[in-house]
């Protein structure tokens, strides 16, 4: 059964290496449902996180294809058990001087942001989950949601641990 | 002079517009700074922001061939002046019982939040220009900075204006 596999992958900066990956799902035919990349600690190595769907065989593949990369440093697959699995989401909304407090309550009550006003819209923050942030949007369309950036999902293993050390 | 640039591309989902964007990067030798890509308010449709250093010729030639793929609905740079631009950093440091106090005083000086704690680590979350998170890295890595990582850049016009109606 195809379900949702977070995969974090640490690679070598180097400007083929995000083609090469993404050649590599899109060649056997898996759709990537969120990916996002940028610097780590280390500013010669990037950590991509991947979010896919696929059953048991094909992640195990998928796992072995990337690890074979030259740019790869490692790669693993988290499970939100021992993760922080979290996005950001920004919502742009519809909004005049009538609704504008009861959107913005709407934004407190799950702890979003608001990081834009102007005279007839907002643009609201969050992080969470994706069923945290589904949630908001949803208690949001009523309002007219006009633009929704999501980053991707971006994860971290609990505790001490350290991907590039395991 | 090359400068860094956000693109902000809408892109029809298909397990190939990835590959192809991130190909046409790197055939010209750009290298991609951040990218990140997540469904929008329409399912089939994603959207991908991209912080790439180029200067304006460069720029100009990249936006063009973007535009040329034929999942590309709309692509345009979003600037620091009519654009909310921010990231999402989690950040996983050394804790012990001893100075957690004092990590939890700077997360809460720079609005950052605690999302997972164990007996000799914490994860902080924070979101914000790449300034405010570079310099919350700054002052944690003092204690030990063990992972970081980064959502790469998203960015939506401030305002009411829509991506795609323009």
């Amino acid at each position: 059964m195809e379900t949702r596999h977070i995969l974090s992958v640490l690679v070598k900066n180097n400007s083929g290496v995000l083609s090469r990956i993404s050649g590599l799902f899109s060649r056997r035919g898996y759709n990537i449902d969120s990916l996002s990349v940028g610097k780590t600690e280390n500013p010669e190595v990037s950590r991509m996180t991947i979010a896919v769907y696929a059953d048991d065989d094909m992640l195990l593949q998928i796992q072995n294809q990337v690890a074979k990369l030259v740019e790869v440093i490692k790669v693993i697959e988290l499970t939100p058990q021992d993760s922080v699995i979290r996005e950001m989401v920004m919502i742009k909304i519809d909004a005049t001087q009538e609704n504008r407090a009861s959107i913005i309550e709407i934004a407190n009550i799950f702890r979003a942001r608001i990081v834009d006003v102007s005279l007839d819209a907002l643009i609201i923050e969050t992080t969470g989950d994706q069923g945290k942030t589904d949630a908001l949007i949803g208690m949001l369309s009523v309002y007219g949601v006009k633009e929704v950036i999501r980053t991707g999902l971006t994860a971290l293993q609990r505790g001490n641990k350290e991907l590039k050390n395991e």
